[in-house]
């Protein structure tokens, strides 16, 4: 039984919406848009209440509206991206191909120029970039907007794949995933998850064996315009018509996003926590704990036993009592701030901000000038809600930031700016503060001077946005220490 | 105020006794009794409901029975010791002082020969031995029998000290000490613990500051017969009499041996067990969770919020439900196992074993002699009830053993004997039964041929010991294949 | 005594050429042109045969062509990158001072943005930009250049100064330095080298005390459109007049490219192809070398040492007769082409070689076109001469290049093209016709398969440049198999 | 054609002598007596001149004195060492066969059990005991004096075969090897190397194919008492004959201690050397070096080459000129000292020692007492001739020594003694004089006190020996510093 939509009128918002979506002044309400227009005209509480997580959902608005996901990439663009960049096979690029059941890569070692590309092509090889948004300024920002709505990372892959042809195998992936066809057709096949165990897995499976996977509860061919989400774990495979090349991109989220990679890092920290808190952790097991408990002796009902497990349950309360659970999920938060895109910045925010103000070279004079200070009537805001994270960690404070990312997926070491304790409030209030400005003068500190520094030193590492773009001190350029009268 | 315990009429049990306890059928008697022994006159009873883990005990037993604590060790035992092995520097030797508030470690590099030692003491400094058990057939007796009275690791250093003069700084470790002095005397001082979390501390503490103790709540000689004991985390320093050198051995026990340890393994196991079995714990954290979750949030009071905490709660108890606590407490085991000295054998236990009967070597007719089977009359026992643990990992069941271990902490990788899951109920039998001897076919399997390759295989790894050493099978030496008539 | 040049009439090329020297047919012509240029008026047989390696040169053009080295690098440059591109602190630049003797370097965690820098810049530090060629178009094709007259990497540095200022100690570095003044001024002071074994030494010293240095052997004032040039060992050191800032960019190459590491690479191989080829060198050494031979017998004249000796003699020179010299050049080789910077590409070659040529995506048809071929009467020349390099290693024949080297010191793997034995020749003569452009029909190999198999490889890899752009196969873009008749 | 010795009238020397040599003032000496016995009746020189690293050499001597070998091991004392030690597998024993062509390894995992083992042995098992030294006194005895003679590590295996049955495939060895036979009968098939790179090989041989041998050139039956010699890479089977099971150890030694192991020390040190005294090593290679140099460019007769080739042979020469000789042997002697197995001390040995003189303690007044002292007339030798050498390395003297080394192949790190600069001669003049006694008074040092520091640094090492026990300082005991009047 296919999970597939309809629409009798078609995508009530603009499909050019979807890839030039205006500036807006709150990321958040700019995120949720976006992913709005993905699954339009499907609303967001239907979608999250019968599909996410749960079964596949088919979009088909190619009738209606051909041109819905153009904007995103093209196969023109990925040519262009040969010939400019340095692709290299495997690290950027698989050439791959399925045939009789046999799933084959081609990569050479090295660069990947685009006549040899498409030599493999020409023969029957499917194309997979691996990292768009490091090549393609409109994927990342769709992937750096989206991981704001997900709150969690969001990567993509491109595919090519020539007429009559299959790239890949059955399999079923990690991730939750988002098929927008951009050209051409392709026939998707989908089939029922095997066992209870391969629910919502946390690792992808091998490539299948066709025979294995039982008759496709979903069998369509997706068309330029359309939408195909399937949850982790849906085996799937598709191919390209006979009349059409296919290119589509792949957008994924959710890989190791569950409860159990929170519990991962909640439970040490709880026990760790009990530990400090509670004596009672520390005491030794009981002398006779060998002879009452293990396997062997689970059958026993034993006195001895049944003390020692109402003392391990009674422990087991105090761990749970103290766990710290704020914490747990900033540390989820810390590893989403490592992990994702650095946000595309558009030109105005680019001169509110450290990228576009300050001391420069002045070429003719020789010497640096126009020196902008941050005041107590500034007014600035976080640069992105999704951008940084507060986390407390021994004692001291982080803000992890993820402005200096690079565009490939943990090309950097995680990136933060150091906080004095008592300036914490300042970095709560800027955050519940967004997306409005407030003015320096404002922050919940006593001391002015504090205000100034722990401003300046977002600032300066562009975690802020000011209002307007800060004006040089003196028309004149001056920069020393005596002002103009 | 001390924890003095002066009792009226000595001990009652004879204190050679200690030293030279005689074989007993049961192991875990023999090392109730020997612990008995050691803190004789106290009863076991009160020892654990007022001292262990609670606060320290001195036992003045030298007018009485002032050669109570001999047979354990003795300074001319040590001279023989450097001797006769090649002990080294640092590894199982070490040379310190402690003068004018100084900790120094003196130890040269390489092999300690007697002479130079003798210089080292003569002119002041300390001898620790480390690992006397390795040296010691006696300590090891003594360290292999206590170890399955505690159920956990124990261990053992030897302190001589010249008169007049200190070893070492201030300090608390983590571990339970049973000081039993040897020869001469030595001025001990315990202080309170400073902190509530150096409470039953998990590591020692460095060398401490003698300004920073206070007063201390135990200041009395030791002499030869006495002991002392106190928990992990209880500050204490030494010095010999001006008048008598001073020679004791530490006894120690339950190193990392508390619930945080158990819960260690518990709860990443736990933790795995409810992903496997509860698919709410492999759906993914809820979109919102940045914004309403995190220290930074903690204050807040939305519905989000709520409702993720009443989640959080709700897969904690899920968790706790299957948390496979035998399993965390067999780990446990197979730790100690690991840790822990081999047994000590008597010659009619090797009689008993693989280690005394079987095949051999017939010089005289160039041939190997003297086979034996076991057979279904054959009586059995498992040879020590610590020695051995049955542990279920990934399917497999592995019979954990220390027979093979080293006298040298963890000198061997852990070793174990694969069992067919079906034998299982077999060695449950067999440890369950234990101090008695089984026959063969009494054990609970199907197929008598199980049995005895079962039976076999643990006999040839040495875990058994038969009621009667088993009878070469033919009284003539032959051992191919025609019986004889 | 300084090393003084100083032109009567000025330089006699035209200042520009150095930075925008036009394209030439050979590489290496253009290389020699250009270093001719940058030392310019002094003559290149003179450079080598007074200065190289021997002593410093300081070439003053100041006053009759102040723009003398105008176009490499500028302040106003620098200032782009810091906006434009994400240079990290201590990766890509150093904020660094020397005041009162004391060197210190400030540099911060993360990303340089350019006000921060300028702050530094102002408050009197200096700035070092490590890796230029990354960001600057016209480094990278100076060094690229150059690194082909010298045949071993070129690398450079940044160096900007705020006036009044120094920002390092005294030191030498282990490299051959050419310092081109680029703005304002610097006062630079040489030492003599302090002993013999600091003459021309491998590694660069420590901060150097100013006490222990003696008379400057030159103190002069280095202006925009000076040169000086000094030999690894040369100790110096530099200030910024109080007047003005200084801007220069240091050129260093011959880093560990001297004999030294030759004989590195060329005597283990010596060894093992004197061990293969000679059983002598198999056999063991005497049963009574030890008491004849090391140094505690060095002063003995014993029968049985001095046939050791002879022996000894008597293989070094077999060692010797067959050292592979050749070979391990050819290791040199291949490390200079690792570490060495790809070559810049103009329009021109781009077109000519598979950068520009081949198929490509046609996006109103859909598919791919302009296949291109290489045909017998292709008339190719290699890239550069100094690209690449042919390596016989264990029986196979690799052909190392530097085109997918990255701008980054050693960012890459080294890359290789494998050729079959039979087509070594090929190459060979590829090699030794640059920078003619041949047929590929001409090569040394008997069938013209493999001769356009070769061609096509290296084509493909970009080694190769044709004489013409290839022409598309047919006008219409057809691409299948059917020719049109 | 069969390297066969014959002797008409047997062994000249008494065979018990082998395994039971009397103590000898030289250890040298008494090295090479063993030597001389081992291959009794064939003289050393003819061995030497003959056979050594040239061809097999057969010495049957049972017909005359069957008895011949006997002492150095047994199937007996086998037995007993795997009763009594914890001998593991595949560390200290393998298990194999070798059946219709298939080489086998049975080992289970863990320590080996007597009964066990001979249940193998009984299936038709070889034994192999890997490091019979570490457990029987006479081999480690046999193989600490042989080392002596051959300046190099000796090993040993022992070989215990069921009759009938063969345990090893062919192959050869990376060692000379002396076969003793024990007990039983086996026949030995040798053949010729088959190519010149396998003459003297560094490496041992993967198990051969029978089918590529070609006919032996020895295939003849080893008796209790007869010795077989061969080269390393002499390719060797043997197969118990079906009346007998065979026990042989084979003695081992010249495991790489080849010429080119010397010069694998040499060749680096060399260079180094050369690089410090000799400028011209430090100059860079010439900028042409590319274009001249390399496979591609050897059959190239420009002067540029001719003039590059002079110059590397000219350096070559500088490099030999100075190539430190003596101490890359020292090196190797280093390596030896490291692998070498401790001498092997009797009991009078001991007695003249740091092990049976000095300081012990005395339990009857619970003090140390008997103290020595080295004095001016103390008369001392070096323990071994072999057992020490004296190694320059980076300006510091080191006395390595083989007295701490355990009697596992390089169980312990390297050991030293550290002497003072000034005090070399005096420990060349110790090695010099062995095996005489000189007095501590007649060292070539300035100083008396120097003389005894050195002395009884040695001493106390367990490095020398003296000519009489030391006396201990008083008769009454005491070791105060108020001596008796």
């Amino acid at each position: 039984e296919e999970q597939l939509e309809e629409p009798e009128e078609g995508p009530s918002t603009k499909p050019e919406s979807a890839s030039r979506l205006p500036y807006m002044f709150d990321s958040s309400k700019e995120a949720k848009k976006l992913f709005e227009c993905i699954i339009n005209p499907v609303k967001l509480d239907r979608f999250f209440a019968e599909f996410w997580e749960r079964k596949p959902l088919l979009i088909q608005r190619y009738k209606l509206t051909p041109y819905y996901n153009d904007g995103w990439f093209s196969t023109a663009e990925l040519d262009h991206i040969l010939r400019q960049e340095n692709i290299q096979y495997s690290v950027n690029l698989d050439v791959t191909s399925y045939e009789n059941g046999k799933r084959e890569t081609h990569n050479p070692i090295g660069r990947a120029y685009a006549p040899v590309v498409w030599d493999y092509y020409q023969s029957g090889c499917s194309l997979r970039l691996l990292n768009p948004q490091t090549y393609s300024r409109r994927v990342w920002k769709l992937l750096s907007v989206l991981q704001e709505y997900f709150g969690c990372c969001v990567g993509a892959n491109i595919y090519l794949t020539p007429p009559g042809t299959q790239g890949f195998a059955p399999h079923y992936d990690d991730i939750e995933a988002f098929i927008l066809q951009l050209e051409g057709r392709k026939n998707w096949k989908l089939y029922a998850t095997r066992t209870g165990s391969e629910k919502l897995p946390r690792f992808s499976s091998e490539n299948l064996n066709e025979a294995d996977l039982g008759e496709p509860i979903l069998n369509r061919v997706l068309e330029a315009g359309d939408l195909l989400y399937f949850p982790r774990g849906t085996i799937h495979q598709a191919s390209a018509l006979e009349d059409s090349h296919s290119l589509h991109i792949t957008v994924s989220c959710y890989q190791k996003n569950s409860w159990f990679d929170f519990f991962e890092k909640l439970l040490p920290r709880a026990l760790q926590i009990a530990y400090e808190e509670d004596v009672e952790l520390r005491k030794g097991v009981p002398l006779n704990y060998l002879q009452n408990m293990g396997v062997v002796n689970s059958d026993k009902e034993t006195p001895e036993r049944k003390m020692i497990l109402n003392k391990v349950e009674k422990l087991m309360t105090s761990i749970f009592k103290n766990a710290p659970i704020d914490a747990a999920f900033d540390q989820m938060g810390r590893g989403f701030i490592h992990d994702s895109l650095p946000p595309v910045l558009s030109e105005s925010e680019k001169s509110c901000s450290i990228h576009g103000t300050g001391e420069r070279w002045d070429s003719k004079r020789n010497q640096v000038t126009s020196m902008v200070e941050i005041e107590p009537d500034s007014m600035v805001k976080i640069i992105r809600q999704g951008a940084l994270r507060l986390v407390l960690e021994e004692d001291q404070v982080h803000v992890y930031h993820n402005l200096e990312n690079s565009r490939i997926y943990q090309g950097v070491e995680p990136q933060f700016v150091d906080i004095p304790l008592e300036a914490a409030p300042a970095v709560e209030f800027l955050i519940h503060s967004y997306p409005e400005y407030i003015s320096v003068d404002s922050l919940p500190l006593e001391d002015i001077q504090l205000k100034i520094d722990i401003i300046t030193a977002l600032y300066e590492k562009g975690l802020l946005l000011t209002q307007e773009p800060l004006e040089p001190l003196y028309e004149d350029g001056s920069v020393d220490d005596e002002k103009p009268e």
